[in-house]
Formats: C-alpha cells, structure tokens, sequence
C-alpha cells in the first residue's frame, strides 16, 4: 500500500536522522561549497538518503534539494528538502540545527517538517490541519503588542544595509529599554515560534529550501509567515522572512521596520553616535558571490 | 565524611537542574529586572537550592550569586554562581543555556562547571587536573592559523562601537571570504570549544559569575582563556573575555582584533561602503543603565 505524504515525511526525516546523528561530533572536515557557504558529509549522506527514498516512493513527484539540485523540474508536486539547516552549529556540536521537508504543490508549502535529531524533537505542519511536536499539537502564542515582543534572528551577516536597520528598527521597538534579541538558531528558531516560547524571527537571504518547511510548520499552528512586504511565500519568494506567531501583528511589525523614530530612551550607549538609523550593521553581509 | 570540592559541584548541579527542569518550555512569565535583564523563576528556584547546600556544607565559603548576591564577602573561597547563564535561550525554548558553577581561590577560578539540564551534558573543569563532560575527558583541538578559525560570539550587542570592530577584524581574519561566526550560545560555546568543536570565543561585557565557571573548563581542556589585552582572567576582570582552543594562536588572535586593514576579498557587498572599519555595529550596546 502506498504511504500517505505524511507518512512519507516521516520515513525521509528517519531516514536523514539515521545519516546525520554518527556524525554529530564526529571527526570529519567540513568544506567550503562555491558559495562559501559550509558542507559536510552529513549534509550530503542525509539528501542522498532521502532522495533514493523520494525516487522510488513517488518517481513522478520533483525534487529541490540544497545539495544536490531539482529533478522533475516541471512536477506540480516538489519535495523540497534541506538536510541540515544550520550547518554553523552543526558542526560547533550544537544541536539546534535542522532537517527540512517541505512539499510544495504548485509552488506552495502545503507539508512541512522541522526534526531536530540530536534531541529527538520532530515538528510537522500541514496548511488547514495543525501542526505537532512528536506528535502532540503545538499552538503559536498571541502577542498582544510590538513592544515586548521576542525576536530572533539568526546572523547580522544575513542583512544588508538597508535589511539591517529594518531589523534594528524592529529590535528597538521591541526592546526599548535594552536590546536582547535572540541570534543564531536558524530553522530551530521557527520551531520555536511554532511552539509557543518566540514571538517573531525575521531573516533575510533566504532560499526556498531554507523557508519553504517552515511555512506549514508556523502557520499549522496558528502563526503567519511572510516576506517583507507581507506577501505570502511561495516557491517565488524573494528570501525575506518574517514569521509571527500571532497573525495580528504582521501590520504593527511592517510599520516597525520602517520606522526610523527612536525613544530617547533606547540612548542606551553612553556613545549616543551609535545609534541603528546611522545605518545599521556596518559589516559585508553574507549575500551571494 | 565530608564532601570533595567536586562532589560539592557535583550536588549543587544536581539541585540547580532539579529546580530548572520543570520549568523548561513551562507557563511562566520572565520578567526584568532592574539592569534590564531578564530573570525568571528557574534562575531564583536554582540559585537558592545551590546557596542552600553551600550554607550546609561550606559555612565557612563565600557565594557570589546572579540573583542573590555576595554572602561571606571576605572568604578566600569563593562559590560563583549563575543558575541560567543564557536566560534568553531559556525563554526561548533553546537548550544551549547553563548552569555556572566557579569555584574561586583568592580570587582565582580553580574548578567550574557548565551543566546543560536538558541535554543532560556536564563539563567539569578543574585547573591542573583537565576537563571531563559527563565523567569523559575532552580536550580541546588545535588551530594552525586565524584563516579559516571557527569564532562564536552571543550577540553583537553585547560590544559597544570600538569592541564591535574589535571583533569584526576578527571575523574578517577568520572568514575571509564570507562571514560565518556562530552567534547565540552563552557558555555553551565555549563548552563547545573544550570539547573540540568550536576554535574561539569572543565577548565583552561579562560579570565574574558569567566567566569564572568558563575558566577551569576551558583550560583543564587544554585552551586558554584572557581578557582582551592578553591578561588570565580572575574575580577582578574587566568584562572582555577570549577563550581559544589553541593557546598558540593567542598573540594572532589579539593582533587581528587590532588589524583594519581588510584583505580586498572581504568587499563581499557590491555596496562598497558597509565595510567593518566604518564603525562597527551601529547599535546601542547591552551595557549597563
């Protein structure tokens, strides 16, 4: 009997974990791809073994995947598969990094999973049908309001210029008093979100197999996902992200970002020259070649 | 028959997760206190079952506590406490937070621990003696050269503008062809780099409970910890910290920090004027009111 698409997740995200989990802290090199970016054997032996399963299990359904690029290019039905986001801490032996497993119809995330396999931790989402921690419904929390809300983002290296002091903007109306936003995380970030303990992560410089997992994740459990200029994301998508867990503040969020005003109160500095509108990260982001 | 120093460590890491573990992911509500900081009821819950059993067994010892403060302030023995280092992963749903246990001598770091409760990892360091996770020795890995250095820092907020440039130089040394630093992690990156995983870390701003517990870990690894200027960290400290895997690169380390001149590779942006010696991170620092 065939499997179901859940069912199938499932048996991809095992399979990823069975390849990823000898090599946590494991003595190999990581390399350096043609975008800088870093790989190891992990990234590439969890995709493979996915792959094979995906080829066999639905040979007409296409494939986008980080490592080893698109098949079936032209399928309504794209498995789009990141085997390890955030390599970074993957290899820094830190186990918030994570496989992602999305089934885009038509250019839309309809299935997403975020597996966590060092601690065993398996969210998957489904558009319409709710979203679960190892099987147990996960539910977004409200935010009632910008200012105390928790942010999270995974590197200022990811910003550009004029990204950077959107960010900072955000991070200053939400933090008025002293700025602790979240870093690092990369996909376990969303994870949390989904589960009720962050109220919005923002990143930027993102491709399909980075976001598209993470949309049916937050959005099952009652969060929202957009771009910047709070489009939904598609297979199109520019690579902005917000991600809300209370859908209510996506317009309050917008307008944050663009805002240039500051309290005088977030004069935390006793060098009142470095100040987020003066143009945020002052640093090469990390962008493409 | 009277506890060991290390069994001593051993039983205020045990009260400290018994107290944290229920609380993690639970329904509470941080709140802030008056550095702006956030603090919940697992770091007083941990830090008053570990000044409990200090007050039993070392009457005689001084405490220095995050929440609690000092008790016995003129002991030449010292118990340095911080019952969550990383309060903002604990919110946040992310097992990369610690316990910090120092014991100091004279002001000295002789002995730490870094628990992680959820993961159930304990790295215990003892200086002279090395350093052991879960009973295991670790040892930290040697690193030919800043070029191609893995770096960890929590947050770029952390740094006010000259030590926010301070730390890109370094960053630019490290990744000369696309800035990967890890960020996010508190004590647990430098856990990291006891074990091998992670090369060096970089903060700034840091009290002698954030640091102390680092010190005997890190070093009985084989690594080195310093200030910014070189000197080995003790009580009186001024907040900047390195700690490097390979005690060799120190120097190096020290001498990138100092360095602007950026190799022309690093105009990685086609924006040529967000380049790190413009000023750093243009943001008000954590800092103190």
């Amino acid at each position: 009997m065939a499997l179901t698409d859940i069912e199938l997740a499932q048996k991809l995200t095992d399979a990823a974990r069975d390849a990823i989990l000898p090599l946590f802290r494991g003595d190999w090199e990581a390399e350096t791809k043609a975008d800088n970016s870093a790989v190891t054997e992990a990234d590439r032996a969890a995709e493979a073994a996915m792959r094979a399963i995906i080829e066999k299990e639905r040979p007409d359904d296409g494939i986008i995947g980080e490592e080893y690029g698109t098949r079936n290019e032209g399928a309504g039905r794209q498995w789009v598969l990141d085997p390890i986001d955030g390599t970074q801490s993957f290899v820094a032996g830190r186990a918030i990094f994570g496989t992602l497993i999305a089934l885009n119809q038509e250019g839309w995330p309809v299935l997403g999973v975020i597996d966590q396999p060092v601690q065993k931790e398996r969210w998957i989402g489904q558009i319409g049908e709710g979203t679960t921690l190892n099987g147990k419904p996960v539910k977004a929390r409200p935010c009632p309001a910008v200012e105390g809300m928790s942010l999270a983002t995974t590197s200022p290296h990811c910003f550009d210029a004029e990204q950077s002091d959107a960010w900072l903007n955000l991070v200053v109306n939400a933090y008025p008093k002293r700025p602790f936003p979240i870093y690092g995380g990369d996909c376990y970030n969303y994870a949390m979100l989904a589960s009720g303990h962050v109220d919005c992560v923002m990143e930027a410089g993102l491709k399909v197999h980075d976001y598209a997992a993470l949309v049916p994740v937050v959005e099952g459990a009652g969060g929202i996902m957009s771009d910047w200029q709070g489009n939904p994301l598609d297979a199109g998508s520019d690579g902005t992200v917000i991600a809300l867990g209370d859908p209510a503040r996506l317009e309050d969020v917008l307008a944050a970002m663009g805002s240039s005003e500051l309290a005088p109160n977030v004069r935390l500095s006793k060098d009142t020259s470095i100040l987020p509108s003066s143009g945020g990260f002052k640093f090469p982001p990390i962008g493409d070649e």
